[in-house]
Order: C-alpha cells, then sequence, then structure tokens
C-alpha cells in the first residue's frame, strides 16, 4: 500500500469487493471533463459573457464554442439569456448559475497546480488575492472542525443507512 | 457583468488586452484533462496500484489504461516500480508521487461537486472525513488569512515584478 493513499473502511475495505460505479467524480466529469468546458468555465468566472469572446479566448472554433456552450447550459452550469446592443439584432449572453459557481473550487484547483507543477516558472502568471483582506487566494482540503486534511488522512467509508 | 465572477485588476481589468495564453488551467488540462486520467488518479487515492485494477475499477480497455498510465508516469504523477509475486515473473505497480498527491484538491473537488449537484440523490455515495476527529472533509477556497472566499471576492491582479 501506498503511503499517500486514503483509508478504506467497513465494507469498502477489500478494495477488490466493489467498483466506484456510482461514483460522483465520473458523474462530475460526464459534464466538465473536457478540456475545452474547464475553458469556458474559466472565462465566466473571469466575467466572459459573449458568444464570441468565449471563443476568442480559450482559442477554441465557433463550431466547439457552440457546442460546449450549449452542453454546460444544458447541463445548468449557464444560462442563456437575450441581451440587445443598440441598433443590434437580439443576440445571446451566457450567464453563472449557482451550478456553475459551485464548480470554481475545482477550476481554481487547477490553477494552482499547474502553477506549481506544470508551468515552466512554477508560478502563477496572476495573483489571487481576497477583496476583504488582500491576502493570497488557495483551494485547501480542510475538515468540517477547520483542520487541514491531508490525503493519508482521509478515511472513506460507507454512508450511515438512511432510514 | 456577473456578480459571481472575479474582479479583474490593474492591467488585466480591460478583458479585450489580454488573453490567457499561459494559463495553468490549461496546463494541467494538457496532463489530466481527461476522464480516464482522471478516474486513474483517483483509483490511485483509493490504494490501486496494479495495472489490472487500474483498467478493471475505471472501466477502461488495457489499451487506454496502458497509454494513460504510460502518460501520467511520464508526466511525473505516478512512478512505475518493479514488485514479484512469489513464484510470479516480475511485474511494475504504479505508486503516488508528490506530484499526484498534490492533486487531490482537484479530485475531491469534482467528487463534491458531482455527489451535490450531478448525482441523482445529491448525496455522496461514500463519507469522507478526517481520520484525527471523525469531521466530515471538504475543499474549500480560503485565503492566507483563514478567511472562506467566496468567487466574487477573488481579485485577479497582474503578479508583482520580479526584479
Amino acid at each position: 500500500m501506498t503511503n499517500d493513499a486514503v483509508t478504506l473502511a467497513g465494507a469498502l475495505a477489500d478494495r477488490s469487493a466493489w467498483r466506484a460505479n456510482r461514483c460522483p467524480i465520473g458523474r462530475a466529469l460526464e459534464v466538465v471533463g473536457t478540456r475545452s468546458a474547464m475553458l469556458i468555465m474559466r472565462e465566466a468566472y473571469y466575467g466572459t459573457t459573449r458568444f464570441d469572446d468565449f471563443a476568442t479566448r480559450v482559442g477554441i472554433s465557433e463550431a466547439v464554442a457552440a457546442a460546449r456552450l450549449r452542453d454546460l447550459t444544458d447541463a445548468g452550469l449557464l444560462e442563456r439569456r437575450p441581451y440587445r446592443d443598440s441598433g443590434q439584432r437580439t443576440r445571446h449572453e451566457y450567464r453563472l448559475t449557482d451550478k456553475g459557481t459551485a464548480l470554481a473550487p475545482v477550476v481554481l484547483g487547477l490553477f494552482e497546480w499547474g502553477a506549481k507543477y506544470v508551468s515552466p516558472t512554477g508560478r502563477p502568471p496572476v495573483d489571487l488575492s481576497h477583496a476583504d483582506c488582500g491576502a493570497a487566494v488557495q483551494v485547501v482540503v480542510k475538515c468540517e472542525r477547520d483542520h487541514d486534511v491531508a490525503l493519508n488522512e482521509v478515511i472513506v467509508s460507507p454512508p450511515p443507512r438512511r432510514h
């Protein structure tokens, strides 16, 4: 066993006896498991709302942008709303929903990991800070009692039966 | 502007004047931007080390498992080491590196988001708890002064110049 793994408890302890068939990670990746989907969410977090801006800033074709924006809208991460600039025809913009905003820890986690482990400089190209106090922003794994939790301090167990 | 977006500051404030060309999120996704790569990392966190177990538990073909394990090993998230069961020929197992373990907040973030927003029950199929105190484990966005940070409280600014 590697020392970095979680501890599997109870009925999960024998890994050969079960498979992660209903895995929420797998379900999440059915929705946001492509590079372009994640980068469109990044753009939405940056405040991008318009079709042309998504395509240009992510660096994908209009066809791919259209398909991905439709997927993300159908899945409820973005909401399509009409708008009209003066003298122009009605167009649509894409706004974040609560479901879309709730994915931010994943995208911020990719930002941190990519900056530290994949970027040639080992440093992020932009700073993320907290508006209220100016301190650096980070993604952390904590328990509800506010302890930092390393991966090998996580216990994975079957949920209590619900009656 | 949507209220849920970050605030772009300084030279980044005019979004039309820059693009995220050196984006760490994009770089991260070049390494772990496929569903099978993320699910292999999930399995490594569960303690899976052997080729057959990765393929079976992720539910992918041996060819895909081999390609993905090679990618993740080449990228430094897993390390390939020889082992030998008694009476068998030498085989290889895949162990987590620090770089691989450091991706855990992303995978745990997908778990949380998928359980809440994509799973039919809205509940995780397994419980994650802290070995030391038993409290539930969660992925959170915090600042270094330990404040919770919502997405619309993040300021994205150019890093200070380094001399």
